[in-house]
């Protein structure tokens, strides 16, 4: 496929890299915020788009991975995009207010960074309430 | 580092992959929309913590690369994030609505992936739009 073709043309050819994989960001189709960043192959990637349910491949566990077998907390994709050069998917997902992250957390994206007055990097919590403990779910 | 002062701690320590590299997610401090997906090695982080613009790591071009040296179109870094187990970024950016996509579109993210009758992936277009033509930038 020529780059006209995977920028500009309407084939939807999933570039997945050296491991089988591509990235993927799933944002809050309510609040817009940034959910969780993981990874698809080829067969999460078909059976997400089968079932409607975000799947994803667990790099640490080396498994097929649907988001809420454990936690109950799936997660419904209203809408699915890539990006130019198709190497990357944004999902975004419904959740009914339940966490995206295995801390507890409705985002995984819960610390910001921002500079001290000595110019070096600080971290802060933005939000460190958990909707569940994970002791309770794992 | 253990994996609780990674996920609970507040010291920033970004893991990088066996490239070097962080992905970094890009969203619009206007509309919310993901506007680029990109990576960071550990000099553009440090350059878009100084200046409070975006630098990324170009992969094709294998050099540091700061958004808009090209075109002009600059990302202005409001808000910095990493996620759970600090090993992607999420920068939420003002680019006075200049386009974030090489094509000359807004996002990068200009098509959607649909289903066809038949189950299979459809691909269509969310906003065609050139801002510029990258004819006339590159």
């Amino acid at each position: 496929m020529s780059k006209t073709e995977q920028e500009e043309g309407l084939t939807f050819a999933p570039r997945f890299d050296e491991n089988g994989l591509i990235p993927c960001i799933a944002t809050d189709a309510k609040t817009g915020e940034v959910l969780m960043f993981a990874y698809m192959n080829a067969q999460s990637l078909a059976l997400t788009i089968e079932t409607g349910e975000a799947h994803y491949w667990s790099r640490s566990r080396q498994s097929l991975w649907h988001k809420g077998e454990t936690s109950s907390h799936v997660q419904r994709v209203v809408e699915m995009r890539t990006d130019c050069d198709q190497d990357c998917l944004w999902i975004v997902v419904e959740t009914n207010g339940a966490a995206s992250c295995h801390t507890g957390r409705k985002s995984c994206f819960y610390r910001k960074i921002t500079k001290g007055l000595d110019g070096q990097p600080v971290m802060t919590f933005t939000d460190a309430e958990k909707i569940f403990d994970p002791k309770d779910v794992y």
